[in-house]
């Protein structure tokens, strides 16, 4: 799955979080799409999850790193499930260093020949049930 | 998540697995859907997919009983995201039982009003990165 072009996608994605480019994150979703923001909270089109993003990167101090692990995509159509580990570290105002590893679903939506847009990000992934 | 239709959807699918009645349970699938028969082996396609569960109760000694837990639904437009506990059960040659517990991850798309099909059906979740 190195090569799949989400993989390229969602680490552009996740660079623009980093840098808080929030008008380059926006690019990436589809105009209906849903963030789960946590657990029973959910932002949905672009103009929540667009403030979701700025509180998201004020609550992690504006430190947030976000690098991938393993992925797996399952593809049906123009419909992708997307099944990340994801590595999340930021610093508290403390200069406390954090690292959590997150275990992402995203599905992806083929808008167009190899256009794809992020329909559903939900990087709790399974945990949504809550953790084992 | 009780009463979301995609629910009840679920629940009739699962009896039709466990009745072998893959004319019923192909309805539930786009034409287009891809089912993880195991992680590395995807069935893409109602003909493929229908031999994959034919295969699977064959597998399973005819004995093959699906139950659901937990639910949540994430919907971003047309499509959905549905993470569900299902609990596997059967009975093998020897007639020792067996049950497993699942954490599945269903992707699920509105083709027409009210009208869910199932796209992407991953009954592996996030353990398709491994078990942890």
């Amino acid at each position: 799955m190195e090569n799949h072009p989400l993989k390229q996608l969602i680490e552009a994605a996740d660079k623009a979080i980093t840098e808080e480019d929030f008008n380059a994150l926006m690019e990436f979703y589809a105009n209906d799409a849903a963030l789960v923001i946590q657990p029973d909270m959910v932002a949905t089109g672009k103009e929540q999850i667009r403030k979701a993003f700025v509180a998201i990167a004020a609550y992690f101090n504006h430190s947030l790193v976000i690098k991938q692990g393993k992925m797996e995509v399952v593809q049906g159509g123009d419909t992708a499930l997307v099944i990340m580990e994801t590595i999340v570290e930021s610093v508290d105002s403390s200069g406390v260093k954090h690292c959590q590893s997150r275990r992402a679903t995203y599905v992806f939506r083929e808008e167009s020949v190899g256009k794809w847009l992020c329909v559903i990000d939900n990087s709790y992934g399974t945990d949504l049930l809550g953790v084992v």
